[in-house]
């Protein structure tokens, strides 16, 4: 099981908007056979530093997801409203195992 | 509802004892009634860097974690384990909202 942690900094004129397309990606993101998490967040002390949180259970699973239609949608639309790029850092999910706990 | 993300830098020699005293904590911090997540996960380019994912119902459920026997016994016993001070950033939930999709 795999984690990415894929941190976002917006434009704050941009921010509702990258709020709304990321919670239509997490809708559709879920719902993919290997998900196990697509949870966003928003730093306390920033509030143009997101943190989107992505588990799968697999590294096909995770690049699968580039594959989806609704990735790719929000990957073009959000682009451009970033002030830098956007940056995942790729990590092994020690705890919880078993899908179980998952579900 | 609330996430932390506790950044944690260990130790070579301490890792091993490190990961199970922390999988002893999530095992108890699952079971507080205002637990959402306590997943811990290992940096794929890093073997000594852990992030532990916690969801809290809210800021009182998160503060009661930090008044439990076992967060107190997890923070004693891995603190000499630690290669610099661990460091612990507060974000907010936008998604997934609503309760049961976190049970």
């Amino acid at each position: 099981m795999i984690v990415t942690f894929v941190h976002v900094w917006v434009k704050p004129k941009n921010i509702d908007s990258f709020i709304q397309a990321t919670i239509a990606n997490h809708k559709k993101s879920i719902k993919e056979p290997g998900n196990l998490r697509f949870d966003l967040s928003q730093a306390d002390d920033n509030s143009s530093k997101f943190v989107i949180y992505e588990a799968y259970i697999s590294e096909d699973a995770a690049a699968a997801h580039k594959e989806t239609e609704h990735y790719k949608i929000w990957r073009d639309t959000v682009a451009e409203w970033m002030y830098k790029p956007r940056m995942g850092e790729k990590y092994t999910l020690l705890a919880p195992i078993g899908m179980a706990v998952w579900e």
